[in-house]
């Protein structure tokens, strides 16, 4: 295979002009729409695909199928044993007001243990940091902790407000549990006014396991009302469970280097997703984007120097055990891994590049080729939850940054669906990488 | 009013730094979203507004009670006459195949004269340019003609796409009715695989008038294929009619500047819309992008030096009555019209403006304050429809650039509604708006 491939290149590698070919590449994906089509199958044949469940296995075997289709050769997978956390079927809240009794929109955060059967019932105390749970001391003991600070909308960026907020959600239950709380609500991390809770990972720091859900803004907000005007008692029900690790796998398919195989480029994204929604934007369109832009340059004919690999990562959302276990492979492989692009953001339309600050300088000269679709520049630091482990390597890493004004309203719920992702905005995502991890190829990054 | 703005300015304009005050209008803003509250009432409880309908009369008052709401002053009318067009209350297509009858989703252009009672029938013929109809003679005579060229999807912004495709639309019913057509269907003016159709406007350029409607794009597709196997009829049935001119008007509010209140700085969009829809964005969104602007500097105390004007032109779909006979009263006034910034592109998130070539090193230093709103760059070449009759005027035109994609999935057609905007992105190109004011009001432009 590689010995056809060398001798095909010899031909292909006349001098090209990089204009030209990625010219060609954004004629072929905006006439194909390759991305939209492929993601359109991965939600709606496959669906959400949460670690471990049996919709993550039909999505691995999905890829491979997928991998080959597009052309991919050494289509293979990188197993892991991945967490397996169970939302069960039913799920329940409603809040008490003296002789009233109002439903609140309510999913459990991913990894929360259950309510005892029948569900818990308590006073609310609505706290706005991890710091006001843990200095709540007695007045905590017994009570429904309700954490309640939003994102602030003057951040511009919605990452910077998810990332200024997500504390709540990650830690919130134990840093209640230190005040004798039974159960935590969060408010779900999102800007959108609608009543859709946001699932998200969550952990213990201790075993002090109580119960933690996610409240949709509406939810959210009628309650810190209530709470205004006296005491308001919940109940809340739910019926998760963890289980064992099971085994699972990332997905590994590649356009083998004409001259220098052994020096990979990975483009990857994740895929696994939560258990609400179909995972469309969160990260559908991260993986699609990375088979796409490789499905381009296969369509098209190009040899690149180096190779170009799609990884489709397993068990982003709620363990990473898919990128550390790939980055454990890659330290004990012989191939180097040169570079690697991330797409973990969403399906819209692309604003920039994060890349490795020592690479900014040489790869911002190549923002000529990349503003046609929409890249105006690289941002300094790159990188990925996924390929992040790959940074002890000396892999030099890059994030795909799309336009994120949407992306926190679908991120983690039952929005998260095929039709609020824009088919040719998706493209222009797969062919900006292609054209990066092209460049990458074939210039080099010294 | 004058002698109290010029006090308070002494004391406002102390030395000023613009980062801080562009910050808080971000800030303002991204808390407020005023933008997409004045959208949502426009949009709702106004609806379609097409210049000459009961819905433009309503819409030009909504807006002096917004106007003064939002704290302009001298808020007034710019009377014009308008063209009155109605689509009448069924529009119908179907096309036949030997025996089997299909519906077609059709509606009217925008100008056509209606189908002779009970319709029009007659074979149809698909041609691909003005140029091909105009070539059919004999061909042509009795038949209708299908113009069934779409935008090419290589091209990467959608407005090249429409631009390059536009004149079947405009001119396609003149063109056939050279060769003899009695009707002419025209593939809509859109890159959406929905089936609805785009209405638009058109223009005879003889007495020959024939009727013109647009074909969703599903129907076209089905039209097209069904010719591809023999010939094919289609029954078109239209009731609009054209009436003669009524009078309506442009409406006009504004910060009256501290120091230089004769150059004047006009924000604008366009009040009418098309019949279809709710026009939010096209062109609600350019309305309230700039009564946000001056709501924004207004609710932080600011005193512009130079008067800053936001104008709501009448008529910008069908006659540009309303920007001509601005242009016109500008000619006549004491005022400098010092420069215009026109909003007609969607309430999308902003990716530049576009700026007359000879200011576009002046301005592109501007840049830095604007990008954390989207704005990576200036485009050279600015301007808009409604403003472009300034242009003679010596006023430096800019135009909103915002990104494109999904513009044409809505323009003109029934999916033109509110839930196609986002409170966010809206609001940006209103921060943007009033930032670029700020900073030619304050700078110059020398």
């Amino acid at each position: 295979m590689l010995t056809a491939f060398a001798c095909l290149a010899a031909i292909a590698h006349l001098p090209q002009d990089h204009s030209s070919v990625i010219k060609g590449m954004s004629d072929r994906g905006l006439s194909d729409l390759g991305a939209f089509a492929m993601l359109h199958e991965l939600t709606t044949q496959i669906g959400p695909r949460l670690s471990g469940s049996p919709g993550a296995d039909r999505a691995v075997a999905w890829t491979e199928r997928v991998m080959i289709r597009a052309g991919l050769t050494n289509v293979r997978l990188v197993p892991c044993m991945v967490p397996k956390w169970v939302r069960g079927d039913r799920e329940f809240a409603a809040m008490s007001v003296g002789e009233r009794k109002l439903a609140l929109n309510v999913c459990a955060l991913g990894g929360s243990v259950g309510t005892p059967s029948g569900g818990v019932e308590a006073e609310v105390i609505e706290v706005h940091s991890l710091a006001e749970a843990e200095a709540l001391g007695d007045r905590g003991k017994g009570k429904i902790v309700f954490f309640n600070r939003g994102f602030d909308p003057r951040l511009q960026s919605t990452g910077a407000g998810y990332g200024s907020s997500v504390d709540q959600r990650g830690s919130g239950a134990s840093a209640a549990a230190k005040s004798g709380a039974v159960a935590v609500l969060v408010r779900s991390m999102t800007l959108a006014m609608d009543d859709e809770p946001h699932t998200g990972a969550m952990r213990y720091s201790s075993d002090q396991r109580i119960p933690a859900a996610a409240l949709g803004i509406q939810s959210a907000e009628k309650l810190s009302a209530a709470l205004q005007n006296g005491p308001v008692k919940v109940r809340l029900e739910l019926n998760c469970q963890n289980f064992p690790d099971v085994p699972s796998a990332s997905v590994v398919g590649e356009i083998v280097g004409s001259e220098k195989p052994g020096e990979v480029i990975v483009l990857g994204g994740h895929l696994d997703s939560w258990d609400l929604g179909q995972g469309a934007h969160d990260d559908g369109a991260g993986i699609v984007h990375a088979i796409e832009a490789l499905r381009i340059i296969n369509v098209l004919g190009l040899k690149p120097k180096r190779t170009i690999r799609a990884v489709a990562f397993m068990n982003e959302e709620n363990g990473l055990r898919g990128g550390t276990s790939y980055a454990e492979m890659a330290k004990n492989s012989a191939d180097r891994h040169y570079a690697a692009i991330e797409s973990d953001a969403g399906g819209f339309m692309p604003r920039a590049f994060g890349v490795t600050e020592t690479k900014h300088a040489k790869v911002s000269k190549w923002v000529p080729y990349l503003e046609q679709f929409g890249i105006d520049r690289f941002d300094k630091g790159g990188g990925g939850a996924d390929i992040g482990p790959l940074e002890p390597l000396g892999t030099v890493l890059f994030g795909l940054v799309p336009d994120n004004q949407r992306y926190f309203d679908y991120h983690h719920s039952r929005n998260d669906t095929i039709d609020k992702v824009h088919p040719r905005e998706l493209e222009f995502g797969a062919i900006a990488m292609a054209a990066l991890a092209w460049l990458i190829s074939e210039e080099g990054l010294e």
